[in-house]
């Protein structure tokens, strides 16, 4: 079996958001089957797809502060400033953390471990909404 | 055919260990695929898997000096502590490294490059045993 | 429907490179697919796969400055020096930009968004021609 869903995410403001429980909903074909992999995909270059920590907010504050110290907005080697000083670490921080996560699906579910969830990672001050293309495959 | 298997890999001090040899040890089914992927994800969020050169010991030993220099673990802005200093610099590790390799399978085998090694990344002190679960997928 | 294919990249200048058509045109079953995954694997462990914004080659320019800020060439606790100052700093960078690629196929191409590319990552000085593994699977 495969299925091709495009799901919106809203506008969230720049930080680090749990997604599981949304993604989730928008898959109820996730419950038909009993092994596959599910393949998140992120369609934007200042946003990004990663896992972590699913219950603590200080975890995904940390993040936040992390990033932007890891990748400041005065470097002085950005040239490509034009689109606004949070654009071009936007697009690193997105390569850093990566486009996609691909998740083990068992007995009709993300096979996450206990404190695993997904991040949506908003890069941008004004992101807007995200589209995710999942590709869910399996048996 | 799909195969999904969990395979625990005992303790190991923090650092960079190469487990190449032991996920395929796990996975005789392997030897049954002519083409396919392997998808090995770690259940965990302050441990990482990624790939990288599989001769010299000082690289993994280098690895662990550059992690430990980009994320340290007396940030000021850390506010995240109650599980340790070493704690949430382990959750950034983890997510600017992944949780998740996927891996091309011809003839048989990993389909690696004569260089590449699968690298357990343990960033925790004291991380105990860690799960990976691996899903094979092919013909 | 399984295919794997090997191609070769000429070797590039150190640096991040557009690589989405050269890709596309070695891949001409791509317009057999309606929906599925495809698979891309750098062979490699100083070069790297990422996706990113396809227009401006000022962003291609700013990621290597950052890059080569985050991951000095320089840092006094290198070991591994043997094989050249850009040696170690091209294994960090490997692994922080990852190995592969894994994008969503829809209607006989690769599904990105607008602005996401595929970036073959130089990080070597003299990488030579690099090698990609491709894996589509789909139907």
């Amino acid at each position: 079996m495969w299925l091709q869903r495009r799901i919106t995410l809203d506008a969230r403001p720049r930080g680090f958001h749990l997604i599981t429980r949304e993604i989730e909903r928008e898959l109820p074909e996730l419950s038909g089957l009993t092994v596959g992999l599910a393949h998140l995909f992120i369609e934007h270059t200042s946003a990004s797809l990663t896992l972590n920590e699913n219950a603590s907010p200080d975890v995904r504050r940390d993040f936040e502060s992390h990033f932007d110290e890891a990748v400041p907005e005065d470097a002085a080697y950005w040239t490509h400033t034009a689109e606004g000083p949070d654009d071009m670490p936007a697009h690193i921080k997105a390569s850093l953390l990566g486009f996609s996560v691909t998740l083990p699906v068992t007995d009709g579910g993300f096979a996450l471990g206990t404190w695993q969830g997904i991040y949506l990672c908003e890069h941008r001050d004004r992101g807007g909404a995200r589209r995710v293309l999942v590709t869910l495959h399996g048996e």
